[in-house]
Formats: C-alpha cells, structure tokens, sequence
C-alpha cells in the first residue's frame, strides 16, 4: 500500500472541504447568524489538519492501485463526515457529536435520515451546509478533486471506480479526468436548471437552492419537518421531474450530448427504470384511489413518492407509514432495487437487479442442459463472466452486512417494521422508513451505538461495501510490493 | 418434456410408498392398533392410484433429461406426502388434512416440525410411519428406487442430482445404480449399528428403531413431547456420535471403504465441519456453566444441542428456548449452514458456506488487481466457474424464497423471533426454532395458509429449490423438443 500517496490524497480532501464551508459561512454571514462562529472554527480545523496531513506525507510515488484507491476513498468519506459535523456540533444547534456524526454521514452518503425532531430549528448556514453535503455526496468529492485538481496522474480511475456506484464504470472519455469534468459540468448544469424552475414557482432562492441540493444528490433533506408536503403541487411536480432525471445513468447524458440518442434509448437499464416507476405509480393510484379524490392530486402523490423512493431521495409529500400495506409494501420493494447505477442514487442499483435475474435464468438453462454454453447480453454488448460473477457476490455480502446491521441494532427494542425499514433505509441511502423511522419520524430514538453503526451502514451503501472492507483489513495495509499488474 | 416417463415414475414411487406402508400396518396390527384399518385403506389407495398412473401412462421412451428428472422429484416428493399424510387423516389422529400434510412434509424432507400438541396421543403404528418417513427422505426416495428396481435406465443420474443435496454431486462408480446401491448399504449398516446400541442401553426395539429413524435422516421427530431429554445421558450421547456422523458426506465413507482414508481425512468440508462443532460446543460450554454444574451434563447439552442443529436433525435435551441470547444466536447461524454436502442434513451445506467465502476472497483480489486470474481450489481440485457461479445464485435465490416465506407467513401476528426463526427451521429442515416454535413447542397455532406455505418452504429447502421451480414453471411443460445434449 502506497500509505503517503492515500494519506496525501486524504489531507487534500480535507483542505478541500475547508473550502466547501465557505458556502454555508456565507450564507450564515448574510443572515447574521450565530452559527458563522463554528464555521469559521470548523475552517479552520479542516485547512490545519487537511494542510499538515497532505504536507507530511508528501509521498515519493504517485502512483495509485485499486487498493489505494479504496482506502482513500473510506478514509476521504470518514474524515469528511467527521469534520463535516463539527459546524453542527460546534455550534450546538446539535448538542451531540455522535447525532451531528450520523446528520453529516446521512447528509454526504445522500441519505437523508434525520435524528433532528424540529428541523425548523437550525439556522439558515446549517440548513445550507446540510443539502449542500448531499451535492457534494451525491456526484462524490473525489470525482470532483480528479476533475479540477491538477497534478493527479491519470491512474485515478482506480478512484473513480471505488466511489461511483454500479457494478461497471466505463471512461467516456480517454482521459479520466475528462471524464469526471463531463460528468460534473452536467451535474451542475442540471441542478442549476431545477433551481431557476423552483425560483419560477415562487421559492426562495434559499429554498431553491436547498430543494436542488436534495434533489441532484438524490438526499432528502427537507428545511420544514413536513418534509416536501407544505410545497406548492408545481415545486413538488418540477422536484418529483428531476429525481427521475438525477435518477438515470450520468452516461447516457452524455450520449445524448454527443448525439447518439438512439443507442441512449436503447438502454435496458433506462427501459426497466421508466417501466418500473410507470408500474409502481399505476400501483399505487389503484391502491390510494379511495383516498385522494382528485385525479391530478393522486397522480402527483403516488409518482412523488415512487420517484422519491426508487431513487432512494427520501422526499415526501404525504406520510406513507400510514398508506395500506400493499402501497407500503410495492415502496420498501423499491427501496432494495434502487435507480440507475451511474447515477447519484443508492440501493443495489437497476442493472445489478436485471444482471441478477439473467443469473437466475443462466442458471435455470445451465441445470437443464449442463454443457450448453449461455452468454449473456447487456444492451448488445457481452456480460463476461467476471461482471456476472461480481454482481452475484456483491449480492450475498449485501445480504451479509444487512443481518449483521440489523442483528446490531435490534436491542433497541423497536417493532419489527421500524428496525427492518431503519436498516434498509440506511443501507440504501433512502433516509425515510415506515414505523417509527417514517418520513414524518426519525432516528432520535436509537441508541449511540446503534447510530454510530447506522453511519457505518450508510457509507457501506453509498460505496458499495468492498472499499470499506478492504480499509478494515489489516492485511491490505501491510503489503509493500503491489503487483505490477493494474 | 417426456410427460409420459415423469407420471410413469411417479406412479412407481406411489406403488413403493403402498409397500412402505406394511411396515407402519405390521407395526399397528402387533401392538392390535385401530389405525391398522387407516393403513390399510392408504395402501389400497396408493395401490390403486400408483398402480393406475404408471399402467396408463407408459413412456414411448425412456429417456431421461435434466428437465424431467427435476419435474419427477418434485412431483414424487409431494404425491408422497400428499398420500403420506392419509393414516393420520382417516385414523382421525390427526382431524385436519392439512395438519396432516404439514406433518407428513416435515417427515419426509426430515424437518421434524411438528403440531401436535402431544405426540404421546398418537399410536404406535403413527408413530412409526412419522418416523419412518424421516429414514426414507434422508437418503431420499428415489436414489432407493434407482438403486433398486430394474429397467431404468442409466440416465438416471439426472433425478440423483436433484434429489442429492449438495452444489456438485459425484458418480462414485460408473454405473448409477451402483452408486445409488453403495449409499444405500452405508445409510442402512450405520442406522442397524445404531438401532443396536440404543438397545444395549436399555431402550425397547421400537424406541430404538424411531429414535435411530430420526437421527440417520436428521430429521428430528421424537415419541415424548420433551424430545430427547427424558433419554438416559447413554443414549443421549449415543444419538449426538451418530448424528455427527451422519452429517458426513457419505462419498467419504465410500473413500474409506476403499481404503483411502487419507484423502478422506483431506476433505476440506469435513475439518471445517469438524472446527465448527468443536467450537460451537465450546462456546455454548462457556455460556452455559452457570446452568450446569455437572462437567459431563455441560459438555452433553452443549454437544448435543449443537450437532443437532447443525445437522438440522432438531432433537432436544433441553429447553435452548430458554437459554441465553448468545447461545441462542450460535444455534441459529448453525441452523442456516447446516451440515456437509452429500449427507443427510439440510440447510445451505457447508461446502457452499466455503465456497462463497472463497468467492468473496477471490471477488476482492480481483478488485484489487482486475488482470489477475483467481483459480479456486477444494480438496485439490479445481473448482469451475460454473459452480463458483451456482454457488452464488443459489444463495441469491434462496435470501429471496426466505424473504417470500417470511412475508407470507408475517401475518400470523407472531413476534419477530418466533416468525423469523419459524421459516429458518422449515425452510432449513431444522424443526424447532425460537419462541413459540422452540423444542418444547409447536407449529400449531400457524393458520391453515402459513401451514401450506411453510410445508411449501421444507419442500424447498430439501430439495434445494431448482427442481420445485422449475416444476413451477409452464414453459418447461410445454417444450416437446428436449435437446439433443445431456
């Protein structure tokens, strides 16, 4: 393990986030908030730490391998967290380090679980800096350093690949850092876009910006405890709009930029993606049609809260722990698959659900005729045995660290529905559950340890577990000689 | 689908049950039962109705694919139940069918799970088929009827495999059939061995033959409500020996037959196996001292408790419902392994618990190094992809058939512990689980629906779900053309 070269990475992401708070220091200044304190501490602390950490370990190779590029990604989203809840906790508006550590974690891992019961009650500067981690989160901040930073050599797709979700991530372009400015630039040119058709609606440029924020990374942070209720049925029409969007593969926009919108349409993820939420709105108007007369208002609340939970956002409009069973049961279904993968939201993603049941049926043919052959497509392209067999992997350590989650959180002593969901939820980075977790509830109620390892489950999600696995282990830490092959 | 050769099979297994039959009658008409008359009434039906299947369907051809040996299994193991479940229906002993059916299932696929309230009601004659039933499924039904009548043809392997448990199934010889002969001869020299020393401890013929029943097919059915604990400790240790033996693979009783004791000892399944009853028994021994004074009443409840679950047999000695939470946690993750492959026992085998470990060790070195080749080796030989690639999936489907089970059967409004480990000792084969369904309790109280559902779920687990699936499954019936490869 090349130990400088991630510590060094590291400190940058640190100094990096010590500009980050710059925004929300802003924002505390033109309100004249108390909170601007904290932040400029919390500045401070980040440019220290981040500045020594990156300058004592300036490492004598740059050269980075998939191991590398997993633990600096862990140990990048770790000390974010950490030091991204000090504004929280500094200025006691979250009297707590260990609530403010899970608010910050459930914020960058775009998970949206709250343990704050009044949300009102913050101030403005950390109303901001709390979506503002969700759009940060939601593309990733190394994304973001491989972008614009320069001196990085071009083996940083290795980090690329630990922090961008989906069982495959292709270069669009020769040079990663190409790449990752693509997939920025549209990032921002989206989110920019909801927030002048929010400000069209009549919100607050505040609120515009906030509502974008939890929107693009897919988050879920409200500013009012009602979540997306109280907004007029335009806001949480142009709001539901965009997840979809922020909900499709960041590849095929570009695709669509380079002109090539027939092989973009022609993607089986996208096509079960629109079919799966066309299924469970219908569903869901079926179901609730006895409870909202009007057509438009059943059609916006079923579509608002599939689209939200399909994307693992975590929005709502209405409190669906209280719907039938079946509404409920069609939403936690839809908490599991996840949108896109190459898009900002979580879950097991789209393509490794399709990948998964194309498994199942290789499988089934392979048991009827042992010594046929079955290859399987993907969008005309070959799935090769290598992809297949990391899809059906991923999936059984997923199912692992699920029941290890919630065997740890169980003697809380909620009903079985609250700790099943808190869990799922978490894991999946939807935020909401149904029970005593659901979107008009919170995460107050667990135990320290129980939020502490709640975190740990978000990030587990939100970088798809192995890069967390190998950071624990100790073996990757002690070899010296990496292999010479990529 | 060769429709003819499938029902022309199943009407044989129905003719052999008419057969097995006169051993429960000999039984009822010795001790001058009334249920010799229900006995006698099921043989006529399985006479007439096996008898009438196999007549008016014999097969054009006798050729056997992988298809039809899936669909024959399926369909035999359930007439077999479903004719099975007829002396404690019309004896009126058991007053309900599906009571009935539940009863027979748990039998035959050697769960053990059980809702009678109190077995010492039933008479003896029942209570022999009861047991009976676990001795045949053990080894499963078929490979006796492989083994044993002429004019099937060599194809046959392919109902071997789906009635086999395990990833991989070996011909030991090159004939099916004698394969088949040799694991029967092994299966019935252990139990007669066993039979013999139950008696020298001073058990009576019947108890000794019910009790050794239950431990060759690990099935779990006992004739006192409190299991095995009222058994002298003689006994109790003699049944813990066998059932570890006969959680063994039984190809390496054949290695030792043929003198290969070394590669034998070699089996990387048989020392993880070893490991973990060695080390389940001391960690119940640790937990457990304050409870039992006595070192050899220590050391016998928490051997026998722990080979019991793990080869999914289900015998008791003691009230583990009870016992710490600790305890109780290592029983239930021995009842999801399970024993080794190509035994008795049920749950997901431990060859496959390997198997996906090495998986996930091989799926993590190439994350960190994509261009290495990763080979998996077991007991020196090479696994394939192809099984590394079963292995995976069928963990997938079975965490999705768990899920299914569970969902179903929630609302009996049972408590969290009771509902989950409900499905685990059923669809494991286990028998009792926690709670309300611990060894001294029952199933009971489960609706009449969760009783389908979870006989639905033993027949899965023991025949380890592709074959009910695919017997499940319209498209497999209606194909006239099989291929040409095997």
């Amino acid at each position: 393990m090349n130990r400088r070269m991630v510590f060094h990475t590291v400190g940058l992401i640190v100094l990096l986030e010590a500009l980050l708070f710059l925004f929300p220091a802003a924002v505390a200044l033109i309100y004249r908030e108390k909170c601007l304190g904290a932040f400029l501490i919390s500045i401070a602390i980040a440019a220290v730490f981040g500045g020594g950490l990156s300058f004592f370990s300036k490492p004598k190779s740059r050269v980075i391998y998939a191991k590398e590029g997993f633990a600096i990604t862990s140990l990048a989203w770790l000390f974010l967290s950490a030091i991204g809840a000090f504004p929280f906790f500094l200025s006691r508006q979250i009297p707590s380090y260990v609530d403010a550590f899970f608010e910050t974690v459930s914020g960058f891992t775009t998970t949206g679980a709250s343990i704050l019961p009044r949300v009102e009650d913050l101030e403005r500067g950390l109303l901001f800096w709390r979506s503002f981690t969700h759009w940060i989160g939601g593309m990733g901040v190394l994304v973001f350093l491989m972008a614009f930073l320069p001196g990085l050599s071009d083996r940083t797709i290795h980090i690329i690949r630990a922090e961008m979700p989906g069982p495959t991530v292709g270069k669009l372009l020769p040079r990663v850092r190409d790449t990752a400015k693509i997939l920025y630039l549209i990032y921002i040119v989206m989110t920019a876009a909801e927030v002048v058709l929010l400000c069209f609606g009549g919100m607050s440029i505040f609120d515009s910006l906030v509502y974008a924020f939890g929107t693009a990374g897919t988050g879920g942070f409200g500013i009012y405890s009602d979540s997306a209720a109280s907004l007029s049925p335009y806001c949480q029409w142009v709001i539901a709009i965009f997840l979809f969007f922020f909900g499709i593969n960041f590849n095929l926009y570009y695709l669509i930029l380079i002109g090539r919108i027939r092989s973009c349409l022609r993607s089986t993820e996208l096509r079960v993606y629109a079919a799966m939420v066309a299924l469970g709105t219908v569903f869901l108007c079926f179901n609730l049609s006895s409870l909202y007369q009007n057509v438009e208002e059943l059609l916006r609340h079923s579509f608002f809260q599939v689209i939200t939970i399909i994307t693992t956002a975590g929005f709502s409009t209405a409190d669906f722990a209280l719907w039938p069973v079946f509404s409920q049961t069609v939403l936690v279904f839809l908490m599991f698959t996840g949108a896109c993968a190459g898009s900002t939201a979580g879950g097991i993603k789209i393509s490794r659900v399709v990948l998964f049941f194309q498994n199942c049926h290789a499988e089934f043919r392979h048991m009827l005729h042992p010594r046929s052959v079955n290859v399987l497509q993907m969008d005309g392209k070959k799935v090769d045995k290598e992809t297949r067999m990391g899809v059906s992997v991923y999936l059984s350590v997923y199912v692992l660290v699920f029941f290890l989650t919630w065997i740890l959180i169980a003697p809380n002593g909620f009903d079985f529905v609250t700790t099943f969901t808190a869990v799922a939820a978490c894991f999946n980075n939807v935020g909401p559950g149904l029970g005593a977790v659901g979107p008009f509830g919170g995460f107050a109620g667990f135990s320290d340890f129980s939020k502490i390892v709640l975190s740990f489950s978000m990030l587990l999600g939100r970088l798809e577990i192995w890069p967390i696995l190998l950071t624990l282990s100790p073996r990757a830490w002690m070899s010296k000689h990496h292999k010479k092959s990529i």
